[in-house]
């Protein structure tokens, strides 16, 4: 496909990521919004706006064929409603329809965990396993399943919530819309990150975490990978520490699922090897043997772009630009 | 299928079931044996002899037209070869083989585990979904899975280790075979209530538990839930905690599947709704919401027969008196 671009949609909790993608998966423009508590008539407006900012940035190369969204809801994939929204408010919302009469092109819709496991197994680092595993690290922590060379929707569409494993029954409250502790979402989550880099700024005055809240700064879990790449000690601590509690949700994983490669993916994971390289220690030291010494744990191929790039896979593949169902040569069926 | 039966063999670490069962999966005799820490030789004979005698005892009514056998290896189903075990000296044991050639009828062998999902799942308490969890509470917690309409085995046939799930990071140290803590095996299993269940006894000398141990009675898992089901406090109490750690893994495996149902089976079972009345409770109060409510948790319906009776569906469905791949009638296609 050289002669036309989609644009695929990444919708979070609080951010919005539209990117114009080729049908060499080339990420050609991005379009960014904040989302974060908008009520439905403005969210929706947003939407349709970032859409068209990218549509508009894309077509002197390529005109736009068609629209993938991954959007933060239960989805029924055959009419493309949005049924359930812990997230926004999409409660009931026919989301293809109303965004394909609002943008006249083709839309196409899914689960935002699962268009980024689409991303990473058919073109990313899964690509060509059987079972794989995705952990996409942000706000909170979202799954992704392939087991048996197919996606894993559950019974109701709402399996492979991987972030609300329980991994400590008595550690901290879990995120909203989950009644639980000590979910793997509570401790290794880039909330969570947060929470433990300003501990350890207040317990550790004199560390750069330390220095930055004297300073001002607002501790997030974006600034403590910062200064942890820095080389501050504090920092690396905390970013380590997460990476262990990581590690036993991994470790767990494996053993129920066996599979061929765990991806990490997710905007906490510009922490790298500092935070993957202790994730897969403590993997391989609590899976059952063999396992901890034959999964592999790796970073997502397109880091925190997965879901955009799945998004527009979706939508390449309801075009027919690429061939359904199995893992694909990247950029192929064009 | 009225003139023949099948014999049914579920291998434990430590004790074999050895079942005569007949088209309509009704068990007509039945042989138990001790395996726990023979040597190969020894144990290959002893499984040999308790087959001869399930066959004996069935002969006069029904010839015997197949063998099943559900062991705790990972295995090669294409030779019927087991690769590994944690619990039995079965290391590279060509073992289809070995037992075709001593006992002279078509053999079937596949994971013990695996077999009691494939019981319950085509004639049981799972029949009929697409997607169901079984977890088997005996000395080990054994796990299956049901995913998308298939049995799932994972990339190298070692998956739905569901007793490995971690629930409790510094929780007790976990069994034979596993190096992690806080397992659910290590929290939920028979060997955590009788270890629960000691201390119970020790800490409450007046109890029915605590007289026990006084008498000089072994305080079992078996023995808690008897007290428990004669109305014992402390023992009730005990397995009620059980119950409410086995709720926090099952709150989990609700969020990663999404099942239908979650199948709960094995000896410890006994204690029925003493144990599965608090496991639900939790499991309904920590599961992502709507899932709790939706995941129906219910008993085995072949209780701790589930792996012997699944061994007997192999070796059915090898002889093509089962229809192959998708849940049956109960005792159909014979």
């Amino acid at each position: 496909m050289t002669t036309g671009c989609v644009i695929g949609v990444d919708l979070g909790g609080t951010k919005l990521l539209a990117g114009a993608v080729d049908g060499d998966l080339i990420v050609r423009h991005r379009a960014h919004r904040t989302v974060g508590g908008l009520e439905q008539a403005a969210l929706l407006d947003t939407v349709v706006d970032a859409v068209r900012e990218a549509i508009l940035a894309a077509a002197p190369d390529a005109p736009v064929l068609g629209v993938g969204f991954g959007i933060p809801s239960l989805v029924d994939r055959a009419t493309g409603t949005s049924l359930h929204s812990v997230h926004l408010p999409l409660e009931d919302v026919p989301f293809r329809d109303l965004m394909a009469e609002r943008l006249d092109v083709p839309v196409f819709v899914d689960n935002d965990a699962t268009a980024a496991i689409l991303a990473e197994w058919r073109f990313g680092a899964a690509r060509g396993a059987a079972d794989a595993v995705l952990l996409t690290l942000g706000t909170g922590i979202g799954g992704g399943l392939v087991v048996g060379g197919r996606i894993v929707r559950g019974a109701r569409g709402m399996a492979a919530e991987l972030g609300h494993v329980p991994v400590e029954r008595d550690g901290p409250a879990c995120g909203p819309g989950c009644p639980a502790r000590g979910c793997l979402e509570a401790v290794a989550s880039g909330t969570a990150l947060a929470r433990e880099a300003l501990a350890a700024a207040r317990g550790h005055p004199r560390s750069g975490l330390g220095r930055a809240l004297a300073g001002g700064l607002e501790i997030t879990g974006a600034l403590c990978v910062e200064l942890a790449h820095d080389g501050d000690a504090a920092a690396r601590a905390v970013v380590a520490e997460v990476g262990r509690r990581l590690g036993v949700g991994i470790a767990g994983l494996a053993n129920v699922f066996d599979p061929e490669i765990v991806v990490v993916g997710g905007g906490v994971m510009a922490a790298g090897e500092l935070l993957l390289g202790p994730a897969r220690e403590v993997a391989a030291a609590r899976a059952l043997p063999p396992l901890g010494s034959l999964v592999r744990v790796e970073p997502a191929r397109f880091g925190a772009e997965s879901g955009m790039v799945g998004a527009a896979a979706l939508a390449l593949e309801g075009l027919g630009r690429l061939p359904a169902g199995e893992p694909a040569e990247l950029g192929g069926g064009g």
